[in-house]
């Protein structure tokens, strides 16, 4: 049996056929162009699933089940895109009928990191886990839950919101979302490079960023995890604190949901071995000894196909026994 | 059918006979007396659950299957007390086999918070919804997930242990269980009557507290819900602060798991409909608007039958179809 799973992003949408165990026999990436409009976008969700088909050398004939996913507000029942940070001038979008009408397949409709989290389990770092915490590590910091290969989506589709649990009363960071405290005001992309410039605002000049920042005209988090990397001491304590505070979030869903594994994926994972070693042993610190000395973390696997494995995952979930 | 439930406390064990529908028909409550040792406490087990099923003129016959919540640090599949801070000097309690032995009947074994949660779920304020969070609050913070029926007891028996999220970085303080910045720490009995003592050095005598102080010896959570309740502005001050601290824990919930229902219960919840009304004020200013809009919060409605109502419901879960 194969599967197709689109995965939908701010630039990009990347689809590909998936076999019954996890493997993609296919991928297509095309630009989402979302300014073009909804109507716009709808059609090309569905050249893009199209395409994936095609370049496995398939016909729809062959296709058992189709799993979307997409970011920003949602309801997942309903399966339709609310009003998407990432997706203007998106609106009210009925994708999972729209799809199912097209294709005439029976359709999933999934949160794109909820899709990420349950690739991972069904193809990725938690393949032979029961329970598994999937943390993003993009501009912002996104999340999926799944339990005995359920996503915990949530009564009001927001579970897996790892992002803005809120992790500071005291003197808590504004957050993207308008918020005070969320974890994602401190560790993603873009807490990173705020952070970054608040601390070079503080160094008087010592910090080899300084440099990076006049000659480039700005800063990345990649460029703070390569200073670093080079021995740059302001850099290594941005790095180090941003491995403490994933580790807050990593211990809050041991305290919660207490998972086989935390997994963390998304572009911040090239920071490589050292970084995930640094978030162990905050957790180690952090949590409770058991869930501490037994609870795995790990970098995802999947990279940026896990979106698309796992929405074609819950695409299987409709029609698989 | 009948289930017996058995819920294991510090002080007193409480146990009886539950129908189908969850309506107990007996309850006997004897002493703990864990500083006789943990045989004796497994002969007052046995014994609690045959004068349960006594005065409910039942037999041993009438009974389908038993369960049997407790405190403390556990393996829950193991059915082992590994080393409980309210039981000591028990250490390593091998409870399941010891009831199964004895009665010869299915035997469940649950932590107490998540067993009040399923008891909830099953016949209190929980019981027409599809998913709850449980917060008890006592001395410390508790807490139970219940997600399809099915409690959230994680792979390293630690799901639900929502007192210990951590939610302050800056200035955290010491919880009971050695970490720093636990919610337990801001939003337990035994916290609010620190931070009282802590405010109380530091109003030059104003607050009507003082003179309770004086007169009583020592103050408890209580005195601080019923001086609140009169006007007093440091007592209405701190209830307030802690209303906020439980919405931060219930928002993180809303935000992870985003049940239906976010539930409190235990012995703060006789400070009565205003204080919850403060919990709630919070969840909506704190959480997204879909679930603050749409997540019930309630007190729980079991009292103090909810642990072995839930006990019950975990041996039911063994043989109900």
């Amino acid at each position: 049996m194969f599967y197709v799973g689109l995965d939908v992003g701010g630039t990009t949408m990347k689809a590909g056929v998936v076999e019954d165990g996890g493997v993609p026999r296919s991928s297509v990436s095309l630009p989402t162009e979302a300014s073009r409009g909804q109507e716009f976008g709808l059609d090309r969700m569905c050249e893009t699933i199209r395409q994936a088909i095609a370049s496995a050398g398939l016909t729809l004939g062959d296709i058992a089940a189709i799993g979307v996913a997409t970011p920003g507000l949602m309801d997942i029942p309903a399966g339709i895109i609310l009003d998407p940070m990432n997706l203007k001038p998106w609106k009210n979008v009925p994708v999972k009928d729209h799809v199912a009408r097209v294709f005439g397949k029976p359709t999933a409709f999934q949160n794109d990191a909820n899709a990420a989290a349950l690739g991972e389990f069904w193809a990725g770092a938690g393949r032979n886990v029961e329970s598994m915490v999937l943390f993003t590590l993009g501009t912002g910091v996104g999340g999926g839950i799944v339990i005995g290969g359920k996503v915990v989506e949530g009564r009001h589709s927001h579970g897996g919101e790892l992002g803005h649990m809120k992790i500071e009363m005291t003197n808590p960071r504004l957050c993207g979302c308008g918020r005070f405290g969320c974890l994602e005001a401190y560790a993603g992309a873009m807490a990173i490079v705020k952070r970054t410039h608040e601390a070079l605002n503080q160094d008087a000049g010592k910090s080899s960023l300084h440099a990076v920042l006049r000659s480039a005209g700005e800063l990345t988090a990649r460029d703070v995890f390569a200073a670093a990397a080079s021995g740059d001491g302001l850099a290594g304590r941005l790095i180090e604190e941003t491995a403490y505070y994933l580790a807050i979030g990593a211990m809050n869903t041991m305290h919660i949901i207490d998972p086989d594994m935390v997994v963390f994926g998304g572009g911040m994972t090239a920071a490589g071995e050292g970084f995930l070693a640094r978030i162990r042993h905050h957790v180690h610190e952090l949590a409770f000894a058991v869930p501490a000395a037994n609870t795995e973390i790990r970098y995802a696997q999947l990279g940026t196909d896990a979106g698309f494995i796992g929405a074609a995952a819950c695409g299987r979930g409709l029609v698989a026994g």
